[in-house]
């Protein structure tokens, strides 16, 4: 029962103003005891919640998972293991999970996917990571194309796809290693670009730090990072982004 | 001369496709032997090139200053010490020299701001760098409005202001020592918050790269981050988004 | 037997004067080849030791937990094993685990709790770190209240509780990630604040090193810092101080 | 207009659902408005506000300085320079300034100290930080007793003192190098330490990163840190904790 | 060949110039011939080689191991695993192992151990390092006495045990966590400390990088460090030391 | 369509003034269009593309794998699990599996091996990394020589291989832990030393960051450095060098 | 006297053998009380010393200067004052000095430049760091060919100049910020990269360690790194890689 | 007053049970008095008391000065600045100082040197670290030899004063940048070796934090580090050592 529906209710006289109190000051989250579902949140961002499956319990997970299906008709999972899927699988017949992604999820059918996101990585261990951000921004209502395993030491592959960057409204840059790719693409577009750093790679690559690093220094304009294999969080932003682009 | 002037003048014949061959050749990029002016970015993002002054020798400064002076009739120039503006002030009566920000500028007159960007800090002492942040967003035509002193350790002054933070089409959150601003701005907004570090604080702030890990880590979602003190960078990508938010 | 025992019987002449010595002389620690029991802590601090079983050989945990149940009638112990509580099971039936804050302990009935401590969490990730604080300070005493999942980026969760927040002598802030609450959290209330950074979180957060740093560097007075996943000792600390606030 | 008035008038036709719907998104958040939560803080902690003057501009520091001295009839300052404490003199003759802490201040007369806090230093060098600590809590009305330059490489120094350790509400253990001060003293005492490393040392103390390693890895009980050099954080807290053991 | 022989030969026409050129660019180094240097280490060192056992394939231990016992007549062999134990002892029935220290070896009977050497410990934890540590100092001829579990939590369990630490020619203090053992022994003794870092500890610890930040700092004389968990160098380093103060 | 065509058009009208503007926009990169570029790397490498086999799904390996095999008629794949060396077995008998430097390949027979780049190891445990490194080099033709075991604490055997050393176009140096030998042969030579820093080590290695370090410090002349254990990129630049030793 | 005179002499008598050894033995290097110079250097390496400037004392400069004059006849000196060249100056009046690189020199005339090292940067600020390498490398007789200010934010103008960089029989590859431009070029020609990571930068990049780490992680072949404004040491190394192509 | 006769009183009803139970609480620690442990440390150590100047006031440096002049009739200071010295040689005629080490001194006459120290820099650069270190040990009255500007990149000049280096009691080993001599010394004599990393270098040397790592990860045995720039801390240690080979 959203906020409109208690109003509606209180000028009718259908419920005291006792009652609709004892709704509105629950309404902002929901208590689960061990966890507070911030219920309020698509008022303020436009965004329902998702679940972030990894290290949950079975039984908070499958609490959660309901709760938040009852309340928006669908969900999304980031970081959920085969097992997890299995278990919700069995109550909830119609989740699909993606293995590349690790992402869980019931969607709504019909969604329209408006505006355009480009996802790029460096390389195709990346992919992973490029598919949680791209997977989420489609959750969220917005078309993405993929441009991947165009990193920066064979500079031609990246070129040679500037026609579909170009016409991005935001552009996520995905990669391991050295990260470089986000500098360059930056210096092509005139759209945002969010790079996320992956912890592909190996020695000096730090899990991913090396990459953080050059792609906070980009010498581009333009750039801004998220944290290490963050693709939830890229999703969304460019997400946040497109629908500027696509709104009016 | 742009692009579309020298190809109205091939069509109206008056110079000839080798003069024309010269011009576009050159376009990309003007070379001066230390430096080659990207005089192609405009047409590809937008933007014009602006002038990152610090550590630049006089000689040079004044060159790149005149060339991009010529080029669009007017210039921004950060990190500027009051000894560069003296010396440009010399040559150009109407550049303007902002001590906070330290920006040097000439600036076309009556230009429109559009959309809206707000910049928050966390302290007082992060203001240089959201006057950076401010002031580019508004040479590039950015309408902005600016909260400053809203740090987390007083949350009601943030909340008090929250109708003009979630007014804009993206917010700027500036702040040093712990950087915790930019999770609750985060948490408050539906629009993408761009989160600077800053170099303020001591210890272990490390110079801002404690900033930078909080605002990396943020448990909200919506934030990407710049390098520390990156004011201008913050500046050039939340016009990138206004823009977005403005252009239909 | 306690030193005011020996003295006792030693006036009452109930033991000579070499008996008493002889059993001063092992008060201060019990030597056990490769432990020494640091029995005469209680004199000095006024809490009977505790176990960290982590790492613990069988052998080892066995005698020292005998040992200090022999001693104090009641015995603690932090970051157990499934396995090692089966293990204490066996000999003291009356031994009781927890899964969450992985606490093993015997513990008197009808211990009085007194004062107030508060436990808050950022996440529910948090949890375990934040039961091993708040059963340590149970155990030593206090009387706690647990308000978990009220993290920053959704501020609205922790303003709801501020009153229970605002009521206790001191409170412990824990967290992950960016780790941002404790600030909060400081610029609300006038008693101490003991921030545990923890090492919930992936990528950039370094396994908890994030936190710390921003805890550290907090620009909100009244916080203080322990090691990452810490509970306990933030745990005991907070009884310090609790008891500061009751004992007169 | 709080939750009920809104309810009342929407049951009455005052206003519409709309309206309603208008004012409650925000109350979350809006009833923590900005003069109530700041009379209630001013209430609750009775801690004055306090200056923090490096790098505060001339006209910033005389106006702060002035507001707060019109409010509370005394003033704070840290972190001053003596070219600051000359600009203040000349307009509040009244003014003290102590070299070695830096802390430049009014303060009321016949102020009581009560309780006690102890200051204790590994070296002589370490003094400015503990006398902003020292000075901090005289100031908001701690009774405060110095240990200085009882580090552990003669342990005796600090033994010989112990009665007087024992004696305080809470320790504040101040020291650069390898900072192992904290952990001997929180293995003695009975009531909370707070540890304070500073950025005494050379080579791989890393301007005091060592040491506050050191302490927050400390293997002793009742132990929490705050940040290099933070003498003020620390006496500020010590306040807290000893007005706990006084109060009642 | 020496210098003198090759310009006899000069004078004496048996060489040409060139041929002499061409012995004398190389002899720099090639009077450090294999075999030469070889024996003379020997001779010098009166230490036999020794077996790092992590990761070496069982084909290799083997033969190494039967290579040295020839040589030698014993054996030492650090970090071996229980399986890499039984590999051996199948061969050699008199092998024996050690699981606390993981030291594997066959060692002359009757050999006399000479001067002191004390290893202590800060915790129990800490004991696989320092046995690591004392028998390899053992079976290079040092008398050898332990003292473990006496961190500075509980400063009085060291001072107890003063006049041992005071008799050793060399002392060795092994601590993980905040590693403060070392400071404190360097102030209490004349002859120098070698402090062992260990990786005992989680969080900030590092896997012992604070512990030898802490060492390194040692606001104490006459202490040096070696590596984390490093008990073998510290035998071998506190033997050298030991024989200096035993020979004469 | 080059720019004088395009120009043309636009004077003889065939192409609007936009048109002619869209194709310019994008000359600076589409020139360097996806096929071209390819067969001119081709041409001008003469290395064929390598497997970096770690992670890689059954499938694409195979895929990959093949579709190499069908262009060069042999394949290199370095960082092979001995599962996926099983399942290449299985389509391929031809495929060879070297288990310590974990290489899997089909090469040409009779191929040639020219030049000389010799690759010396400080430790027995750097060999994985080192016949990465010396398997690469063959594979790409050069002939190559293994000098293994000869690190800094013993000085001497370095030594006793000077002529070898000094006799190749390029050395590669592998180390862990101090790295030292790196400097040491610079100083021994007039070749390009490429130092490869291995993980080997333990404690402050830090997992091959302070051989890094190490090599990275060199005060020798001629160093340079590659990514922690990477073997295959040391190979690739030696072969590199060799080529133009011998080349002419 | 070189080791041939001296030889020679011996075999005509006009020399005792026991003099020819005592020139012999100091040959090697010169002992200078304070310092070695290694005359022996250009026999190993075909490189005469070098200077580094930075921090000698007048006295000490002085002679290295005339001694290294005396021998070689010629003089290289790198991140030189113009103080240090002022002195240099009044006793040869030969000597230059260059303000971008600090390099002072007295350099032999005529002197043939062979093969070809391309020098890049990433921006005009790197350009100290590049004339260092670039002086150095001519220094030694290298061809040497210029190339600023062509980082990946406008990856065109890298591109423009591909002929001239792929010409070379080695590239040195300039830059702070994020570094990429080290992986861009790697990935289009078949030469070695020799990458320098510079200081320039601010923030995060930590004074050239981003760039460093950026450069070893890179996901090119054929690059190594030597340590950050090491331009000297790349300058010494692309010389020697261009010898090889050159020399047969 | 000791146990027993606290037991006798108490059994004697002279003080109450609660009186002793007070003396008790403090008896582990207060039988290190004072007086007796500082009259113990005289006698034990022989080492006298010196200053380490840098950051001491003018007053607390002359009176500390004289101080201990007066006690042992000599004195002396580390980090001293000329100024320092002028301060005390107006008042101490006899004072010296020598520039290099910056130490100021003065020491009785005829003190004999006994034992050896080789005190060994890698280059010019590390001398006044060395001199710091070999100016103690002579202070403290070891015999002291000095070997400079041996490094690694030239061995040859290392291995030409073998005889010397074998020769002594204890090595110390001074290096900056990559600090790998240490590692080749401990590799070539069977006495400790004490390594002392300099802060000379740039760029990746972190102000010797990389010597420091490779110094602790050396694979020679017989070394251990004290911190970065620590002469002082070297000498004092070299002594304790060369005292054990000198004494009986």
């Amino acid at each position: 029962m959203g906020t409109h529906d208690i109003l509606l209710k209180v000028k009718n006289g259908d419920i005291s103003i006792d009652e609709a109190e004892q709704y509105l000051r629950r309404q902002p989250f929901e208590e689960m005891g061990y966890a507070k579902l911030d219920t309020h949140r698509k008022i303020r961002s436009g965004f329902p919640e998702v679940i972030f499956c990894s290290g949950k319990t079975d039984d908070h997970l499958l609490n959660i998972f309901g709760k938040l299906y009852e309340i928006d008709g669908e969900v999304l999972g980031t970081r959920a293991t085969i097992n997890q899927y299995e278990l919700i699988k069995e109550r909830y017949k119609e989740a699909k999970y993606d293995k590349v992604s690790r992402i869980i999820k019931i969607e709504k059918e019909g969604k329209k996917k408006v505006g355009k996101v480009v996802v790029c990585t460096a390389g195709t261990a990346d992919i992973p990571v490029a598919e949680e951000a791209a997977q989420t921004a489609e959750y969220f209502g917005s078309y993405v194309e993929r441009i991947y395993d165009v990193g920066v030491s064979g500079i031609h592959r990246l070129l040679s796809k500037l026609d579909v960057i170009q016409s991005a409204n935001c552009i996520i840059a995905v990669a391991g290693m050295e990260g470089a790719i986000a500098s360059v693409i930056g210096g092509l577009v005139d759209k945002p670009v969010i790079a996320v750093p992956t912890s592909v790679g190996y020695g000096a690559s730090m899990n991913g730090l090396a990459a953080l690093l050059t792609m906070i220094n980009s010498c581009a304009n333009g750039i801004a990072v998220v944290n290490i294999d963050n693709g939830y969080g890229a999703g969304y932003m460019a997400t946040q982004i497109n629908r500027l682009g696509v709104k009016q």
